[in-house]
């Protein structure tokens, strides 16, 4: 059994996702581990870690229409304002969906589904560098 | 240390839950792993993987009841409609819940507390076969 | 390569939150594991693990009016009643969370961003003691 570790910088360009299969599925291979498990971490706590659909932009438009309604910037209820109106809300997008993701590795690729891709849900509207933490065990 | 991977498929009857509990315990058991760690993937993007009480269903109806109202079918701010009124609330349920989920093994089984079940979500409407990719590692 | 089980015992004394990044640090250190990975699991169904700000203490009290705003205790749509008027919404916000995690083990430690704590997150009003499943496995 061999494991590997990575850290991958991913620069947002304000709010919205940004994909990062393609990076993510080029590192397992580079690893040369054919079955095994892989986990990420994005390392923040204003940002999200999604798999969603990777056909239809709209999806993920749709999917950020939702999400800005249901946790509007400016919100009221909130009192943690001093990083500006988007910081609390950004906090409640990733409480709802995910800072850590695994999935098993096969023949030398995370299992994802036809449809699914890996993002980074950038959740503030300034850009950022955001770190991700990878994990790889197999052989 | 050993690992072991395995796919499940589940068939799903419209929107609801179906327990996959004992057939991930019976797959467990049979891998003669005593301690490990075990890791899911549902790989699709209108479905998901959820741990919930395992006891009175009326917990998983009233869940249904939950998101059926915060995420309504045929839901006006949506654009991506092609696929049906179903489709796109499937995929805002799937982000807002979850599609990996990793549990310690002990002593052959997965680490589940008394009232937790594993169940498929099935978020869409009409019958599906969901694909779930399985991982164990450990001695 | 190498693996350790742990079962931690978290004492709540009502809805709120409960950091265990100390304990989960310290444990992590002396299993001697330099590079691996960890993975917690929370055995509940009304309670959450959750990695959130461990700098200003608003960001979690605004999560909790969140939260609570979102998903009422006494919300008249839920028909689980017998167990108090916290205990669907204690189910609800668990699904809408997580309970388990998996976090990369780099130079020891879990790889937590600077920002980052983990958390148990209680939904119910009532004390009680929650049990916390923990794996690491790495070399």
């Amino acid at each position: 059994m061999r494991q590997s570790l990575e850290e991958f910088l991913v620069k947002t360009r304000g709010r919205g996702f940004y994909e990062i299969t393609g990076q993510v599925v080029n590192w397992v291979a580079a690893t040369r581990i054919e079955s095994g498990l892989l986990t990420l971490l994005l390392r923040h706590t204003s940002a999200s870690l999604l798999i969603q659909e990777n056909a239809d932009p709209e999806v993920r438009r749709d999917l950020e229409r939702f999400f800005s309604r249901l946790v509007p910037d400016g919100e009221a209820l909130f009192q943690h304002t001093s990083e500006g109106p988007d910081d609390m809300p950004a906090h409640v997008r990733t409480a709802l969906t995910a800072v850590s993701l695994s999935l098993p590795v096969v023949d030398f690729r995370p299992a994802l589904g036809t449809w699914q891709g890996i993002y980074v849900w950038e959740h503030r509207h300034q850009p950022h560098t955001r770190h991700l933490s990878a994990h790889i065990i197999g052989e």
